[in-house]
């Protein structure tokens, strides 16, 4: 039976952190595509139930709706591996996942945005790309100082942390303009995570 | 016993939050102050220990750091009213706070820095402030949209989303320039928390 339904956006980091999570729990879900610019998006937000105005969003069975990706990751990776049960490791995790928010995202994701939608060009002005860009090397570089140490990002185990940083992280370069060349141990560590079982990439989108 | 050690900063509503569940779970802690621009913090920046380079900081009784200040109040409620035990409560909880980290801290925080710190007044350029007034009226109107429904962020009981949203919303108008008064609702659950038992202001600082 599924239960689950995910409202997501194909091209966006936010809503392939999802459907990544649900690929590695091997959980079935119904998926609503919702492409940036299309009328099916337009719609939903003239509906005005999208929670916080942003995708994705998890409905679930009887119709509670859960918004914001990395609250959707916690819930659902509760009571697997994937989310330690151990409070200190679950800290940890959640401390990457607050810092992805409010750091890497604003950072590296906008950069991508400015570079990927036309409807943006006009605000990728020379300095602020700049600026985006010598920030977002300089964030790369607290992942990769993690990953010198540990394999995965709270420590030999991967958690919903890594599932989080991810999405926008195996985009920084070809989407970003990031040179990933200069963080080795994160290339390593996005290479393990595409050989977890149950990966998927961002391309695949299902239904 | 003590087993608890926090660095925070004093004028910060990040660390205040912490201290301000502390508070409210009448939990003992030792405080380390650390204040922008004073010598102690310039130490700890130079001694390189500071996770994510960024305050506030929980210290356990064995050592182990939790950064990050809505991670650390997870951590410290986990087991008590204040983070629900319903997966779906906790989970629209955990959503608010990274909303927090995503929108709302980067706009209303912001505004409020660019105009109280005198290094970052060259930031402050008409332009931008005017950007950001319009953005953080937007964002204070989804939280009263959600409050004119219900007392608290995720319902009848007032949760670690709300001590989050909290810290930087009560101070809106007084540091940040916003009009409260287009937001009854929000002034109401601003006067609610002050009425929980063991409330502290941002003045109050331990040790």
């Amino acid at each position: 039976m599924t239960d689950l339904k995910l409202y997501s956006m194909p091209s966006s980091g936010n809503s392939y952190k999802v459907r990544l999570l649900l690929a590695l729990l091997q959980r079935s879900f119904t998926h609503v595509a919702l492409e940036e610019g299309s009328d099916a998006l337009v719609r939903v937000h003239e509906e005005g139930w999208l929670p916080f105005g942003k995708l994705p969003v998890l409905e679930l069975g009887d119709g509670t709706r859960v918004p914001e990706s990395n609250a959707i990751l916690c819930y659902l990776a509760n009571g697997t591996a994937l989310l330690p049960d151990d409070p200190v490791r679950r800290a940890h995790a959640q401390a990457w996942m607050f810092w992805e928010q409010n750091q890497h995202e604003g950072v590296i994701a906008v950069r991508a945005s400015l570079r990927s939608y036309p409807s943006r060009a006009h605000e990728a002005t020379p300095d602020r790309m700049a600026d985006l860009l010598s920030r977002g090397h300089e964030i790369l570089g607290v992942m990769e100082d993690r990953l010198q140490e540990a394999a995965w990002l709270t420590g030999d185990q991967p958690t919903v942390a890594d599932v989080s940083l991810y999405a926008y992280t195996h985009t920084a370069d070809s989407r970003g303009g990031y040179d990933l060349q200069r963080f080795p141990a994160i290339r390593a560590w996005l290479q393990r995570m595409t050989e977890q079982p149950g990966y998927v990439g961002l391309d695949h989108v299902p239904g």
